[in-house]
């Protein structure tokens, strides 16, 4: 795993972006900095190499794609007032609002210039599955924006926008390496399906991590997601299976200001309505649908290692 | 000239958005809807056909320059405070700011997705030549973003930023016509340069007419400018060339509530400077220019006839 992160680092490091004026540069350089597991990119060259392709074809798709996803984030970090991301200041904050905006564009069309380096005969379908991930992106975060204003949302809408806004990217991830590799279009169907149910099982323990994780393991200050009164997986769940009595106690925390007060109560709801181990089970089965795709996958067991390996990691499990 | 038109617009009709959700499909289509000349894709098609190429393989990427154009005016209208477009409500107003920043985002994809339709062996060519022209125009915003916290603006930084911000993109539209028409290298750099001084000599007057223009031929009031003190080319040579007694005087208009009496006082000096006629000038070179490049071109004179017309228009010339 860890040659993997360093050949991406070294090619982030050598990428640097330069142009005039400095201003819209600096922050889609100090974006790609910040860096993070780079889970994306790393899911790219692991695709490639599982259908035995040539990884150094994969490069510049996995930047395209890490570019694509710091994109994103800031432009989200400015409609989602973060001041922080990996504990630094979000471009909106360390610069401004337009600078935010603007170097997010171009960081958007940096990805598709380092995508379109890798002049192949499989640009085409490169630039199509790169379009369509991209655009399921952009309609996830609107289905995110919009579930803010918006009560009764069901299980149902709720798997569809985290699909859409988190799952999609790792799926399309691993079916660009696959392009790249040039495997059969059964098989690349089968890794995006892969990609995308490890995607929603991520996010689905992600949300149960904030309610009922370890802050030390998590690395966020747990019950985040209660205070701010976001709509999680828990959260719509809870709703779902609460008697009128209990959920009139939910509306009411909603407004508590107390919030060490206000955690407390709605996971004594939670514990009580049995959310954790729904959560849990949920999680679970996605990854366990996700790993029937991989298995269906017409490459070696061996082959196939490493990414179970990732995908174990990115769940939290110990091995 | 309306021909081309009439495609376009056709051709827009029948593109029409589809996706969920609704919400950030609709601003996109809405933004396509408010119509407008059309001057880029009439660009890309009329070059084409100069080049003797083939109109129909041209459609596809005259409408992803006229899809980009739209998405940065959506973004330029939010970083501008803009209430208004065309005399329709920008997207931020109409719907709300993290709308107006998404649906952008997916017009500059959708712009790509349109561009890779014209599935040609010189998509590479095409998408580098759109990647290199859409990095110019975030260049160019950035930097008039900039101008607005800055004195002291030179004439060189102003022109090297509307090269930027407008006339990088009429010069790429062109070259995306000549590019589909498999002109020579010679002859597409001609016709992009041609296209870039044509926009400089179009900014140029713009910033005369909106200052000594006729409200109804210009179609938007006179005075607006000096009203937002915007740096506009007569502004910047009006402080260039001012005495340090008038450079004063207009340091101190620039405070003043009263618009009425601020914006004839500001002519009055420009009058007294001389800047109708200079600006005139430096428009007319720029033109001139321009008319030379496309001289070099090595097609017939009559096949750039059109083009003449259409640059004379948009320059509001009687023919």
């Amino acid at each position: 795993m860890n040659s993997y992160l360093d050949l991406i680092e070294a090619a982030i490091k050598k990428l640097q972006f330069k142009g005039h004026p400095k201003s819209l540069y600096d922050p889609a350089n100090y974006m790609m900095s910040l860096g993070g597991k780079r889970i994306r990119p790393i899911l790219t060259l692991m695709a490639c190499k599982m259908f035995d392709g040539n990884i150094e074809k994969a490069m510049y798709p996995a930047l395209a794609m890490e570019i694509f996803h710091n994109f994103s984030l800031v432009h989200d970090d400015f409609m989602d007032h973060a001041p922080l991301r990996r504990g630094k200041a979000t471009v909106h904050t360390k610069w401004d609002v337009p600078t935010a905006i603007l170097s997010g564009d171009l960081m958007l069309v940096l990805a598709y210039k380092v995508l379109s380096k890798s002049n192949d005969e499989k640009l085409a379908d490169m630039l199509s599955l790169f379009n369509n991930t991209a655009i399921k992106v952009c309609e996830g975060q609107q289905l995110d924006m919009e579930f803010q204003h918006k009560n009764n949302i069901s299980i149902q809408e709720y798997l569809d926008m985290i699909g859409l806004k988190t799952a999609a990217l790792l799926a399309g991830c691993l079916k660009m390496g696959a392009v790249v590799a040039g495997a059969s279009t059964k098989d690349a169907e089968y890794i995006y399906d892969f990609g995308y149910k490890l995607g929603i099982s991520f996010q689905i323990q992600d949300d149960l991590l904030d309610s009922f994780g370890d802050a030390q393991t998590f690395g966020k200050s747990i019950g985040g997601d209660i205070v701010e009164n976001k709509k999680t997986f828990l959260a719509i769940k809870a709703r779902e299976l609460a008697t009128p009595a209990i959920r009139k106690k939910l509306d009411t925390l909603a407004s508590e200001t107390d919030y060490v007060r206000k955690v407390e109560l709605i996971l004594t709801i939670y514990e009580q309505l049995g959310i954790k181990h729904i959560t849990k089970e949920l999680s679970e089965k996605y990854y366990q649908d996700a790993l029937k795709d991989l298995d269906s996958i017409s490459t070696s067991d061996a082959s196939k290692k490493e990414l179970i390996s990732l995908a174990e990691e990115l769940l939290n499990r110990v091995r």
